[in-house]
Formats: structure tokens, C-alpha cells, sequence
């Protein structure tokens, strides 16, 4: 038996190869689909169906291109779409390659038709269950996607799914969810790897609840939205594009690069600390290890994106990109911010700061403006710097009115990923002087240092 | 959180890689260890800590390569030998990486002082447990290691430590054993590739008993006991020998191979048709994807041996050698068995015959002398050809005088592999004319031949 | 400055990336030209060019795949075919990459319009020639590709362009030829790794001669001509279909692929000795080292290919096709020729015998029927076996009538190789008893068997 | 025909290795040696012979070690030195490994004892010859390791080893130095990536002389030495320490980093910029990709090292100091600068500017103390920013009083490498105003900024 579990890094989408004598299916490919025909074929499998739990929102599914490259039936939930490729699945369809049965288990709630699928082993045995977003480790699916007013509805119809179809599969089934830590489907996933229904029963905080009511209540709330969940519906429904292998986008020099950038938008996925330390001016900052998780908020598809890497995360960076859609790729700098130095060109740098210093700088009376881009809930659990505004980073666009031109910013996040793109936003946006403190909350608490509760709101 | 299971195929060896802030720690580790070094570093972390679930008998253990690769503390099981390195452990015993927890539990049945080691996550829970060699898939460890007339004392004892220190933890706890499907350490070990202990609960056909009494009866049985085993437990209370990267051993030419050889074993690791096509008088065939199973059995340890080998396989004959302790390798045959061909040498070949080939003799009222070389399980499961003689292979060499000299001996296996195995030894002791059936009982069974669940046994 | 050498093992056919600053050009790229753009890439490079000497006929060039992946501008020799892609060189024709310049070197002889291009260093001294097929190390191009009777013409004009153009050049330049040894665009190309102009005029046989005429009877005469060079000059003037990543032909079971099977044409790629061991009935085997070599004389491009191969050789032999330009593969048989057995369906075998066991045969006055199947001018150098006919295996299709049937007929060859796909040739045309020599002439040699220089010709 | 150049990137070292039938040697192995076995290995080829060309003083010879893993034959050159392992090479031996015959040539002048390698080909014909370091693309070796009132001489023997003993050879000879562009042992190496001997003779600007006297004018000169060459040459007379892998230094959390690292030094090797914006306090910088160039001047043998270094980096830099002899590796900052921030920890940072931005600054009168840490050779090619002091980086240590510690000093050479490297020793040595000028000259001359050929010395 053939039972991989195949993990697209930053966005934490889970996707599952399952085979047997020589078949093998897929569940909920990701768009470079090539590993998984390598991998079945490794072991002298055919992929011969794949499997959608749902109209993803966060990335773009890859089921027309690995049909395209096996001649794979595809069946995917949601029926209510209108879709343009594939068949729609009906709860009870049972499929099987070789010994093993994969059985359909309709678990609305995170959308109106999500499938779940149970895999059954040689003997017949209910053995895991590929739950989509309807059960995560530590969490449940986001309920929110179709509007905040059908929120209650949504909530109440995974708590049956949950309740009434996974949970009394029995406490030994294995859970193989869609998305792991990090992802933008679910708040707080856990970071336990593997689970099954029993952990999740006894341990998921969202199943810690005495009625269907306080479930609802419990996870009944609307999450960030990012902007390119839109084009994603849309491209999952209609099929994604080709993508016949990764895109090369070829390397420019310095001056070809300046050129090509005016008619598009430079992303700089180097860390955070290069960034600062010089940059091509009016480049956004998003670290290629968070292009997954913040890519969809920043990026347009409507121009060309124009990329600063390493050598090493160049290649990453093209595959979250093509993961999510952004096919357009004018060029990569080629040699880097050194080359564009070399060439007598203008970079721009930000300031940065550490904790200790910042803690001096309060301690000796300085009022540094401070702005806190970390969610709700990270300031809840955690406090703040004292005297620091709130924005959340997803937010920062509606808000940035809040923020104001004429002080020096202190950019606050988690670690300094987020400030360092705040402070990238906040220069494109014409901001003059923005300081990142590196190491934020987690070096605040390592240090030691005072934290409030209390979280002034933006100057507006 | 860091969690990999680490997979030696061939010796269906599982270890585990578990690590949490900058700290990792290793279960049962195998001697070509800079894999869990590489990973452990690829995720920041430093392995702090080895643990063994049990002195094994099947593999040589990595413990004392790996400490001295990375400084961590070694902790064995087993505390009743005489060990020459790191500290035992005793039933309880605590140790943390980062955030998780891992506790010891004895288990004993398989050996006096197995431990399995309990996995807690961040918070607390008990999440998964390393089961050994007490739990498989489908299922339990051995009990006749300690001998013969104490297999019912330990087939209790292994009852005992299911029952009461495992099943209890939950159904929902994922179960972690240290060998898959094809060790030598259980028998039948099931295909999931991962399991729980609801599903073992339920499922494992050892645990489906009224009572320790029926639990003793079922398990309670000798297995076949490889040779090297012992070369095994001794290496692994001293320590295996240091292995700082796996062997080179020298590309000969035909000649300085023919001359090298004369003073060890020829092995042929190619696979079965190949080697029946043509192979160095006097070779021995096991095919690399079987050395892990095969090889303890016919490999000596005091003599060097000589491989011929495709390219692509002779570095993982290399690696399932050295976890064996076969570091002794003379060197292998510069171009296979047509640069021997091409130097104008001798060579031997094997005859083969195909399923419905052999059919076809039976049906016309030919009387070959088939020998069937697999298990008893197989033979009682599956019957055999009519008239067919059964000598498992491993205990061929015992009762190899069962076997005619003056007849054509038809090789009979599963589906070809170890007919060639025995056909290769049998040669090797002078039988004069072998022929091979390729296919064996699977391709008996496809071509729907008659069967007879009565076997003859072989003529002494 | 950027310079490798791209070899395309097989078809032993060079290509070079050549870049300086931040372009690179590319010269006769391959099919699966994926590996341009990425090394270029590595080193911030962008293909703005590619180079073709000739209109080639012996692999299916990749020029428009290329420049569809980069953009890069083509640029074609021999203008006087209608190509329906890029720009036509003129002779001193001069781009820059970077600091390094190439100029075109009109060099017929070979082709009409062959061009070699002369590439300069940042200094502007030429350092080292593409040649095309114009010039090998230790050999010269072919001249017989366009008929017969323009032989002496185009042997002529091959010495005029070598002797007036490149030697000229200097003995310190260095020679980057289209190929290497075992093309069949030259007669025995030398295994110097690297060649310069001063060797060629001092070591080329070809080149040690007194006059142009002299040169014209020894290079002026008609080689072999594989009968896919038909499709590939008419593929390379058209430019081959895209090919955006290699086929992934899909893994079938046994029955399956006998399925499928029946409207195609199986091929097995194995070894020789596995072949002979047993394989599907009807099968054609040519190893996958030789593909390049021999694909293109026996395997049809009106139906789909159906591969035996064992993991390892299965992406390399799906590459060869494709670079060959055979994209119609039906399926990969899963499992193996033991799968096939296992499913308990008929297999074939060949007979083999060693060059031992042949000797002693004709020592006692056995009287085979052997049937050398090497090249005249290796017969001519080595001799053959006492009372072999000879008939060279790209000519057996055409004199298949002068072997008998009635006989068991020996192969014999070099090794082994050419024999065993002459056997899978005659068995599939109905020829019932067939013995393949392995060890072949080399075997032979090393045995210091007799040999004779006379030798028969076939039966007919 | 196995012909293989392997390349040690940083150290531009080059080493040959060379088969053909089942044997190769190996010319001038690096340390980590197992490249060659296993690149041997695929060609069927065992490893019989190990020739140094003479007593190497910037790398870590890998001969002792690659005889431990082949059982080769060692042969060195430079017999005076009292050597603790191999045979002494004496001028005419030969050695053959299959067809292919090596004939020393004793070419001394960079060392007394060096020697070339000629190989020829399986014609008996001289093919190429391996120059050691007499002998590069558009160099000659440098002449002044016997002391500085040797080079006379010394020049005069290397005068005397090319004309009466390589340039015979014939242009058309390949010439396969010990180094290329980047090397320490010899000036100006050109990038070239193959040459001949009719290449040089007519290009090399050592060999465009008049006579001998010319010649030794013209290359009798002392170049830097960096002081990691007295412990090369120690240790490669001795035979280097085993080095059976490459050392895995332990991943270490921030706190245990920074404790370790009291004892030792924290060398960072990521790139310019990201030195810049944060460092651990007290770090040396020097870039993984200049490590081979520039470690050896400035990193002690007697202190454990502690590295900071990206994912991508930490094996180059591991393997690039263990080819220099730095096997003391205490450690690796796990999560690199954002754990050591996230840990509330303090580091440093460098001020940048930009070349347009230190334009401006000079062009509106303000006077920046500018210190030039380019060689004397690149200052007199191509001049300096007016008013800059010139100390070059590897006479830093002795001059650095010249270098006012009350100044903000803006450290300028080629690209910002060197000057970040600079700007970290300085920052050790206490000065603490540092500004690194981004871009360097080659920044300034692409920007076209004032130049001036006067260098005002630096203030003692």
C-alpha cells in the first residue's frame, strides 16, 4: 500500500497519494503535480482518479493539470459550483484502487458540499479520514466563506458533520486534514503532525463544548480575508490554467531589471534583515518562507511581479508564486542586491532596532511611536508593548490613516517578518521614516521586558 | 514540532525523529545515521538524546556512531546485559526536547527490558507511542528470543504489557512500531502505513483473543530464527564497530575480481532473471530488495564478500549490508556480468521455466520434482502445485539431503525470488540441474492452476 | 565567463552553453532543454541566443522549445531548407554575449550550409571552435547525407573548409565538436575528452593525408544510414512539437499492458542477459545504453512504443525516445517481468551460451550456424569466428532472407548487445531457435580463441 | 575514456582525475575526497594512484585520506620536504592506468620540486598536461615561497620549465592547471575556462617577453601571503588529519551559541548585507562564497569557530574551512540572527551607504574619511574615490593605526565584501564608527564618479 502525505510548505496544504497494486488516486493535488505522478510511478502505480474535498479558496488545485498528465478521472464536492471540468460526487460514492476503498462522507460547513473521504484498507477497515477543512489538528474549518450572516448556519452544519459523521467513525481513525499549521482555513492550527479522532475528540479546543450553541458561538466568527481567496474561487471553478512545468523567469541584469520593474511591481523575497539592509526602491518585502501565508494579501495578478532572491530560495519563490496562481514573472534580478549596488544603482535601507534598545529607549522616557501588526488574538494572549497602536498587517491598507507621516515608526510584530513588509507598504505609500525592531514579541518576552494589555487603537 | 519516521527498507526498519525548539531526539537509530543529523539540522536542531526501545537482533543499532557524530546521551533498554556504553533506562524516566515530553514504559515480551516510549505534545497529552517491538500493524512483537521454553512466560508477559500499559493510553493514540511489513521480527505485519491503538484494538488479529490464555496460545510460537542474529545481539551490547560513511569497496575488473573472490563469497545481488541468465560460477543470488531479509541468513561475517551488482543497486547493497554488520566487501565486478562475459570467462546459468509452461508439463503427465521453498503459513494459506515437495528456504541447508541429486529440481517460491536463492545455493553445494519457476504461487494462483493443500513431504 | 558542455549520453551529441555577464547562448540544444535555462540561471544568466550549425539529422533539436522558454532569438546554418522557425545565418555573422564573441564560420562539407562558430574570449583571441559536424576528434563529418553521387563534391568541400578555415585558426584553439564517440554522424570518433586543432592536424587520421583528392577516397565513401534520420531532417526544418516536460508514459499492469500493447510495439529496454532470461512474446529488445544508437533503425513512429524497463532506466529511456523524437509512448509495464510472470502470463526466452562454451563446440567439431552481426570495418580489424557469415545488423532487415531458418543460429558481436536485439528481430520474424554469444568478439579476443579474416558470406 | 575536472569553488583549486579500462588516478585530490570514488565508481573504475604536483600551501592536500578509502598508491613531488607518507615522484617516471599513459616533468620554479603531469592518449600521443601551478590561463605561478632573495632564481627555473619544457609539448597541448581565476597562487588568473599551450604562448602575458631577464622582471615579484599557508604546508608534508565525512557542527539555540562562543570566534558567513543590518556582537565577517580567499588570513587553528550562516550556506562554509584545515567547529546558530533577536538578545549592526549617495555627499563638500581596501594592483588599474586612504585588507592587521578610531570611516573596495570584512575586524578592534560604501568601485566606475589615480597614503 502506497500512502504519502505530500506537504506544500507556506501555504500548509496537505494533499494525499494513495495507492494500491497498480493504481493509485490523489486527493486535493496542488498545481506543480508532478510529484505525484513520479511518486506512484515509483512504485508502479497509474494515478486513475483524483479527489477535490472542496472548492478550495486558498490555493489552486491541480486537477486538471495531473488529469492532463495521467488521464485521471476527476471527481470534486462543491456540486453547487458550476465547474467546468470533472464529476460531481454524491455522499456515499465509493471508489478503489487495488484493495483499498475510498468512500465520500459529505461534511458541509466550511462550504455547502465539502466531501470527506474515508479510506478503507485491504480487510474493509475504516482506517483514515482525509477530512478537507472540516477538522484540522486543534481546530476546525473556518465557517465564515459565505458570509458573515450565514455564519450561525455554517457553524451548525460542521458541528453535524463533525459530530454526526466523523466523530463516530471511532477514536482510532487517523485525521489526514487539508491544511496544517499556518494555514489562512482555520485559526490555530495545532502542530501536532499526525492525529486521528480520538486526540481532536478529547483535545481540539473547538470540540470542548457542551451543545452545538456553544460551538457555534465558540467558532462562529469571521476570519481575515485575503483579497486573492477571490481569484482562487474563480480559477478552481473554471480549472486553473496550464502549467506544464514551473515558470523560468529569466534572469535580468541590473539596468534590464530597472527597466522591466516600471511596468510592474518588485518583490523582494529575500529575510528580513537583508531587506533592511538595502533594497530595490519601492520593492515590497515578503520573505519567501511567508509568501503563502501573505503573498495573497499584497500581490495583484494584473501586473508583472519582478523578484529579488537568493540564489537558493529563487526556485521556492517561483512555486509558492505559481501555487497561488501568480503566473505572470517579469524577471529575478540576476546577482542580486550586490549586482544592482554594483552597478552605481539606488537602493534604498530601513532602520532596525533590537528589544534591548527599544527597552532602553522606554526606559530613559523615549515615546517611540509603535505600531503592533500581530492579530487580535496574538495581542490578547500576549499583551503589548506599552504604549503601542494595533493595526493588524491585514488590515493596514484600509487603515494606514492611522498611522502618522510624521513620526519615526516602530514596525512590532511577531519576530519582525510582518513590520519588515509593513514598513515596505509604508514607503511605497510614501511614509518617510519607519524603524523595524527586530525579534518583536518573542524577544519582548525572552528579554523580559513590561507588557501591557491595554492597546491604545490608531491615532484616527 | 519535528516528527519523521525514518524507513530502512529491506529490514523494514522504522526509527523515529522527534524534535521541538533546537532540540531533537532519535529512537532506534540505524548505523548509516547522518540522515537524522541532516534533518535534525535542516530544522535547527541539535540531537540531544538516543533512545532504544531494546537490544535488537535483526539490525546492528547506530546509537554509538550517532553520539559520537553529535555528543548526544545514549539510553538503552535491555538493562539486564552488559552493556558497553550509555545509560539504561528505567520504567518512567522522563526526557524533554523543546516542548515535547517523551516518557519511558516498560513493556516487556519481546525482550525482559523492552521500553516503549510514550510521545506528549506541547501540552501535555499523551499523542504517540513507540511501540518497539511489543505492537505492530496487524501484528505483535516475537516471543521465542529468550528460547523455546520460555515462550509462554513471555507471550504473557507481552499480553500484559499490551493490555495494561498500552490499550490503555486511548484509542486515539498513534502507535509507532519499530518495523513494518517484511521484518523478520513479527509475523504478518500488516500494510497500513500508519496505525493507532483503536485500530489495533479492534483489528489485530493478536489482540482478538477471550483471554492471556488464548493471547499465549496464538503467539506463543517459534519463528524462524536467522543466523545472524546472534552476530546482532552481541554487536549491539558492544557497540557496533564505527561506521564514519558507508563502505567504497573497489570496482574490479573481471580478473582481479575472479582472483579477489577466490578467497570469499560471491554475491549476486542482481535480480532473479538476470542471474539466471548468466552469473559467476559459484555465486549467490539474493536480490538487493531481499538482502535485508535474505541475507542474514546465508552471509558469512568472516569472509569478504564480492558483489556483482547493476549500478543503480550497488549502493544500496552497500547500505543494507552495513546494517548488518557485512562490513567486510572485497569489492564488486567493474561492469557486471558482460564485462566478465566480454573478458572471455566463464559463467553459469540457471533454466527457468514460466507458470503456464509448467502447467503444461503437469497436464500432459509429466512428474517434475518441484521443490516449494516458502513459508508454512504460505503453504497452509495458499496449498501448492500437485506433487510439489516443501522445504521452507530457511531451513533448507538443514535438510537439504531431502532434495534428489539425480533429478531436474524445480525451484518453487512465491514468485520467483528465492527459487533462485535456493537454486543458487543448491549449485553452490552440486546439485547438477535447477530450474527455476518464474512466477511462482502468485502467478499459479492468476493463471488459476490446480492446487493441492496436501504436501508431500521431501523424499529423506 | 560561463562555458559547459552539455552531453546527451546515447546519441553522444554535444551542446554548449557559453555565457559571460549576464547572457548566455546556447548552440545546437537538445529536446529536453530544460537544463540550459536552469545552469544559465545559476550563474544569473539569461539564453538570448541560439546557435545551430546544421540542419542536424540525427536527434530532434530543441531550439524552439528553447526559445519559447526564454525568449531567446534563433539562429539556423543551412538557409537553403525552408525552415518555418528563426533567422538564417550568414557566414561571419558575429553576437556577443556578455564580453565573449562568436562569429560564424561557413564550414560545408558535411551539410550545405553548415556553419562552426568561432568563439573569442574578452580579449577578442579566438580560443575555441564549435565545429558542428565538420570536424571530430579523430574524425570528420560525414559526407554521404546528401546521395551518393555528391560523395566526392562534399568530401571535398568538407577537406576545403577544414584545411582553409579552421586549421588556420591555430593549433592552440580547441575543438568543440557535435559529437562524441559512438555517433552516427562520424566513423570512428576518438575517446579524447577534449581535442584542440593542433591534435587534430597532427593525430586525425582523417587529416594525415597528401592531398585534397587523397582525402576525398578515404572520407568520400556512404556510411550507414538509420532510417529515422528521414523524420528527424523533417522535423528539424519544421522544429519539433513542444515538449514542455519529458512524457510520463502511464505504469499498467500486466494485463493492461498486454492490452494496450496489441496495437503498438513492445520494447524492451532491459539488459541483454535479463532479456534473454524472459520477456513478453513479440518483444524488441535494444538496451536503453544503446537507444541513441539503434532506437532509430528498428522503432516506428506511427505506433505507440510500450516499454519494458527496469526503475532505474525508465526516465533515461523515455528521454532517449524523446530526444529522437519518438513522443507516442503507450504505457510502462508495471512491476516488471516479474509482475508479468506473477500475473501468470506466457514469457519467451533466448537461448545464450559463453564464449568458453562456444570454443569447445567447434573444437569438437560442432558446426554452428553463427551469425556475426558487426560492422564491416569491425570484422575487417578483428576477423570473426571460423565458418561465421556475417551480415551487419542495420543490413539484417533487408538480408534477413540469407539466414536459415531451419538452423539454431548463433549471434554473435561485439558483446553481446547487438546480438541480442538481432535475436528479438528474427524471433519476431518467426526465425524458432536463436542463441545469443555473449562476450561476443571482445569475449573472443580475451579468450585468445582462433580467428579468420575470411569470412562467408550469407546462406542466399 | 574518463576525463574529469573537479573544481573547489572558493579556493579556485582544480583537481584531475583521469581513467580509462578499470583504473584512474586522481591529481592533486582536496580533502574532501569522496567525490572522486564515487565518480570513479560510476565508470566501473577503482582508484589506483594519487599524484600530487608538488607540496601545496593553500589547501589541505586529500591524498592521505583518498589512499585510506582506495588503497591507492601515493606519489608526491617536491621530494626535499621530509614527508610522512606516498613515494617521492622522480622527473620521467611514468605510470599507466588502462590505456592511458603519465610521464612526470619536472617544472620547478613556484616550488623546487614540482611536477607536471603529461598524459597521453591510448596513440601513446601527449594529450594534455597538468601544469600544476607552473602554468595557468594567462598567469604563471607565483615565485617567492622560498623567501623573498630566492625570486631571482626561482623566477629564472619557472623561466626555464615552460619554454624548454612545456611549450615543446606543442600549441595544440591542453593545459590543465591546479588553479584558476581567484587563487592565491598566482596573480591575475585568467577566466578562461580551458586553454592550450598555443593559447598561452601566444596570449599569457608572463610569455610575451623578450627574454629570460624580462620574464623574471616581470613576475619576480612577492605577492601577499596569507598566514594560513605556514599550517598548509605543515600539515600537507604531514599528511592532514583524517577526515572521514565532513564535520556536522552541532546546531546550537541563541543562549548556548552565545555561551560556546566565549571561547571561541563567531565567524558569520552570509552575505554583505545581511552582516550589516545584524550581527552577533564581535563577529568576523567573511562571506561563504570568499571563505577559500579570504579565511585564511584572518581565522585562527587554535579557537573553536562558531558559525552564523543561512540554511543554503552552512555546508559550503563547513566544507570550505575543512579544505583549509578548520575542523574546530563549535557550533552553528540555529535559526540564525532571528532566533538570536527573537531571543531578546543584542547584536550590532554597520551603517551602508551607496555609491550615489557618497557621490552626493562628496559633491555638497563633505569630507568622509574613505579607507581603500582594494590591492595596490586594482588601485593602480582603475584609481580611487578622490581623497580615499588605501590600506589593502590584507595588511590591515599591521596598519590598522593608520586608521583614525575617532572618525566615521567609510570603508570602500571592489563590491562591499572586502569592507564588510574590514568593517567587522575593525569593529573587534574597538573602532566604533563604521560605514560600509555598497557597490565599491565597481559601483562608482558604472555610476561614473569622479576617479583620481593619487592615493594619499593613510594617516601614520
Amino acid at each position: 500500500m502506497l500512502f504519502e502525505r505530500i506537504e506544500s510548505a507556506g501555504l500548509a496544504h496537505y494533499s494525499y497519494l494513495v495507492g494500491s497494486g497498480h493504481e493509485a488516486l490523489v486527493i486535493d493535488p496542488r498545481r506543480d503535480c508532478q510529484v505525484y505522478v513520479d511518486r506512484a510511478a515509483r512504485e508502479g502505480m497509474r494515478i486513475t482518479h483524483i479527489l477535490e474535498t472542496h472548492r478550495n479558496e486558498d490555493y489552486a488545485i491541480g486537477s486538471v493539470e495531473l488529469a492532463a498528465r495521467t488521464g485521471a478521472e476527476i471527481w470534486h464536492a462543491d456540486a453547487q459550483y458550476d465547474y467546468a471540468y470533472g464529476n460531481p460526487v454524491a455522499d456515499g460514492r465509493r471508489w478503489t484502487v487495488g484493495d483499498v476503498g475510498v468512500r465520500a462522507l459529505a461534511c458541509p460547513g466550511h462550504t455547502e458540499g465539502m466531501m470527506a473521504y474515508l479510506l478503507e484498507d485491504a480487510d474493509g477497515h475504516p482506517w483514515a479520514v482525509c477530512t478537507g477543512d472540516a477538522l484540522f489538528a486543534g481546530s476546525v474549518g473556518r465557517v465564515d466563506l459565505l458570509g458573515a450572516d450565514r455564519i450561525p448556519e455554517m457553524a451548525g452544519r460542521l458541528y453535524d458533520s463533525i459530530t454526526e459523521r466523523l466523530l463516530p467513525l471511532g477514536d482510532g481513525v487517523i485525521v489526514l486534514p487539508a491544511h496544517g499549521p499556518g494555514s489562512a482555513c482555520g485559526a490555530s492550527i495545532a502542530e501536532r503532525p499526525w492525529t486521528t479522532l480520538g486526540i481532536e475528540r478529547r483535545h481540539n479546543p473547538a470540540l470542548q463544548v457542551a451543545s452545538r450553541e456553544e460551538f457555534i458561538e465558540r467558532v462562529g466568527q469571521a476570519l481575515p480575508f485575503p483579497p486573492y481567496f477571490y481569484t482562487m474561487e474563480r480559477m478552481n471553478v473554471e480549472g486553473p490554467p496550464p502549467l506544464p512545468r514551473l515558470p523560468s523567469p529569466p534572469m535580468l541584469g541590473p539596468q534590464a531589471f530597472a527597466d522591466g520593474a516600471r511596468a510592474g511591481l518588485v518583490l523582494d523575497v529575500r529575510d528580513a534583515l537583508a531587506f533592511q539592509a538595502a533594497h530595490v526602491p519601492g520593492a515590497l518585502s515578503i520573505w519567501s518562507e511567508r509568501l503563502g501565508r501573505y503573498g495573497g494579501w499584497f500581490l495583484p495578478y494584473d501586473r508583472p511581479l519582478f523578484l529579488v532572491a537568493g540564489d537558493d530560495a529563487r526556485e521556492d519563490a517561483v512555486r509558492s508564486l505559481a501555487r497561488m496562481g501568480y503566473d505572470r514573472l517579469g524577471g529575478v534580478l540576476s546577482g542580486g542586491m550586490e549586482a544592482w549596488q554594483a552597478a552605481g544603482l539606488e537602493s534604498d535601507s530601513l532602520m532596525n532596532i533590537t528589544v534591548p534598545q527599544l527597552e532602553t529607549l522606554l526606559a530613559r522616557g523615549g515615546e517611540p511611536w509603535i505600531l503592533d501588526l500581530r492579530t487580535h488574538e496574538e495581542v490578547e494572549r500576549d499583551g503589548t508593548v506599552p504604549g503601542a497602536r494595533h493595526v493588524p498587517l491585514t488590515s493596514l491598507s484600509e487603515r494606514r490613516d492611522e498611522v502618522p507621516r510624521e513620526e519615526n515608526v516602530f514596525a512590532f510584530c511577531g519576530t519582525g517578518v510582518r513590520s519588515t513588509i509593513a514598513a515596505s507598504l509604508l514607503a511605497r505609500w510614501g511614509w518617510p521614516r519607519l524603524t523595524v525592531v527586530m525579534g518583536g514579541m518573542e524577544g519582548w518576552k525572552a528579554a523580559g521586558a513590561p507588557r501591557t494589555g491595554q492597546v491604545a487603537q490608531g491615532a484616527g
